[in-house]
């Protein structure tokens, strides 16, 4: 496999997850309303080049998600690319983003990325997946690691990825509490071309399985306000992350990213507290006490 | 004035400062449920000293509203005192620091601070305030603007001030829309002790005339959704400034502040919008076109 066939069939691979979540996100949630912005990247550095897909949906049972894909590519700046594998000043990127943030408190939210990267004559793939509960459905937890255990058991990466994964998406400034319960996360897999693009091709195969079967599950529960106010004060600490220690973020505010695309992330509703802990029932204690590293 | 005088004058100054505009609060907020926490300074760096007072309130007029003093002293990390000015390990800060978030869209949110930093033989003042409106009434705008005017008159500082204000307090990654209408704001006032001392302290008693006669005029006006709505959107973007660009708060994630009182300049409530303009009623296209520097 060439890389130039590596990298026609990356950006049609991740076009096809963004049109298979679509699907999933419609059939769920026939409210669903979809914005899509096609749009081309105007100011990558000095030299421009490629663009995006951009969905956002806001429906009754997902409130907010978006499911993105971009192929760019084109000069960086030549201190940010010393600090690169590879060399030379072009950069060509392509992945899926994607986020949900459901309105029942008793589903989950959930974020995955799977990316490629090439620069000079190094390539590497980075992605992951990870799951924010606002409940403690344990059960739930359990269903999505074990799919991530089983998409990673051929590469023998789960204890690795779940590892990166527990200690990346943490708020170092609230005592290290995690965003939500984790998954796997993995910056830099860059071993052989052929290798490398059908592990992430495989893995990324099982998002679906590893979400839409708790939606399912979950999407009919009732949930009280104390659930729903619980949520909204944790989508505060999710916009704390994205914001201040996010890597993608901060890249993307760098290189003069699409920062409505970036922002698709951000939650429709959120609420800031200054001490919600004093307000926990039983149930969101026990969901406190899950935000930090555990076997699932 | 020598310089022990003046710390201790100037900690005095920010809670008499505090006990004033908490007492406003209260009288213009009866409903106001105060939580005040007195902390001690654990780890500032290498040698602790020193702590604070925050206050922070909840009620119908106030939705949240945060009014903090805090005096801290110790040795800081010497490669953040090589980029101060003065010398030596040892840092000394005082301030006062306030934010208010009303319910009603059509009262104005506001932020103050005002503190004094000594490191070995110099010290500085800085501070500022700075409105942030949701609803064109531009005689509110003219208002806030001419009491801080009238305020700097005798040190002849109104234009650089504004000027410096306008430029702060910038979401540079939304194509530098301010957060606000601004007011004024400065870094590093460093002349004579005495003269700085006495400068801060003339116009840092202004805050309670810029900003309460507009709490009054505006607090029984109807409001409707949409004004709720752009509220929370604009929250959106208080949101993003303070957690991305704000050097208060990144000054206090780097030194391991006291994050629930960093962080309680956070709205209540907020919402992010993927793509709010195409919502805008005409009274909130009129605000969003304010969110520049004007002469008011």
């Amino acid at each position: 496999m060439d890389l130039k066939l590596a990298k026609t069939q990356f950006s049609a691979h991740v076009k096809s997850l963004q049109n298979q979540i679509t699907e999933q996100l419609k059939i769920f949630d026939p409210s669903l309303e979809l914005t899509e912005d096609i749009w081309e990247r105007k100011d990558f550095e000095k030299n421009p080049g490629g663009g995006g897909i951009t969905r956002y949906f806001e429906g009754e049972l997902f409130e907010s998600a978006g499911v993105n894909t971009s192929e760019i590519f084109g000069k960086i700046d030549p201190k940010f690319s010393s600090q690169l594998s590879g060399e030379g000043e072009e950069l060509w990127a392509a992945g899926v983003s994607l986020i949900i943030h459901p309105r029942n408190p008793r589903v989950p939210t959930v974020h995955a990325n799977f990316r490629m990267i090439q620069h000079g004559s190094k390539h590497w793939f980075g992605g992951g997946a990870d799951l924010t509960p606002f409940y403690p459905h344990t059960e739930d937890f359990k269903h999505f690691h074990g799919v991530w255990k089983k998409a990673c058991a051929p590469y023998n990466c789960y204890e690795a990825m779940k590892d990166t994964c527990d200690k990346y998406f943490v708020n170092k400034h609230r005592d290290n509490e995690m965003r939500g319960v984790g998954g796997i996360f993995f910056d830099h897999l860059s071993n052989e071309l052929e290798s490398d693009f059908k592990q992430v091709q495989n893995m990324s195969n099982h998002f679906i399985d590893s979400y839409f079967p708790i939606v399912k599950k979950r999407m009919h529960e009732n949930f009280s306000k104390e659930d729903e106010e619980f949520m909204l004060h944790r989508r505060s600490r999710y916009v704390e992350f994205n914001l201040i220690h996010d890597r993608g973020t901060l890249f993307g505010l760098k290189t003069n990213g699409r920062i409505k695309s970036i922002f698709v992330s951000l939650p429709r509703r959120c609420s800031f507290h200054y001490d919600y802990n004093s307000k926990l029932n039983s149930a969101h204690k026990e969901m406190n006490s899950y935000y930090s590293p555990q076997e699932w």
